[in-house]
């Protein structure tokens, strides 16, 4: 919960091919439902019987709560950025679905750093993460675009 | 709940520059905390005095909130496609954190239609979605791809 410490990463400090991985979380059934019915109450999120009459071919996880998930992991275990995590958007895509009892990990690579030109005290880290399931599944890309404080002058 | 009946919207239904607008959805500062505890356990979604500390200058919700409730309202009230709304991905942006006691609707506009060239029964629909607080601030704006079925043969 700490978004701040020694150990947590400034702009300064990432470089471009820098990985990180997150540790791993189990999706059950019975997550995969109770977030459907709260924020996408459809049957082939919903319904195991249901779901195998559509293209899903049986009960699947919303894409955001992958996303929600992947962010769980993110911030608890994937990137221990100064200041936490706080993204300006990104480009999302969902090759694979979430299954229940799937375990979901997510491994990031840092793609571009660019510094600010009118805050010289941030700049946007754009973060590659995959989030991959127990069978190298990819079930989500997110190329996110990160802010990140710069090292604090007199900081080390 | 239902992703069938007559007034479901097949791809043959859509036009690029149709637009929807879906009813609004009041967002409470137990809602975004409960959201932040199990998704995003960062300060500034969590507790309003470490949040005006941060950039955020407040409390905020968790922008995966943010886009959980916008597809919550899409699945309800927004976009009545037949099949329901199969996200293949799209590109995500928050200009403008969502605030407790917000309330915010979805307004959409299809921008393009992209029949399956190995997929008769379906196609790709690019939908620009803005999800819009009750100061008329754009909290999140959706570029989102919908698998979405073509009408069946011989169905009217």
């Amino acid at each position: 919960m700490s978004n701040s410490g020694p150990d947590r990463l400034y702009l300064d400090d990432l470089h471009v091919g820098q990985r990180f991985r997150s540790a791993s979380q189990r999706i059950g059934e019975d997550e995969i439902k109770a977030f459907a019915a709260q924020f996408d109450p459809q049957p082939f999120h919903l319904d195991e019987a249901a779901a195998r009459e559509t293209l899903f071919k049986g009960l699947a996880a919303s894409g955001w709560h992958t996303a929600a998930v992947t962010m769980r992991l993110n911030v608890e275990t994937g990137l221990p950025l100064a200041g936490g995590l706080v993204g300006a958007g990104g480009e999302i895509s969902w090759p694979a679905p979430t299954r229940p009892g799937d375990s979901l990990h997510v491994e990031s690579e840092v793609v571009e750093l660019i510094p600010s030109r009118s805050k010289p005290d941030r700049g946007i880290a754009v973060v590659m993460m995959r989030t991959i399931n127990q069978r190298d599944e990819v079930v989500q890309i997110l190329k996110a675009k990160l802010m990140v404080s710069r090292r604090p002058i007199g900081r080390h």
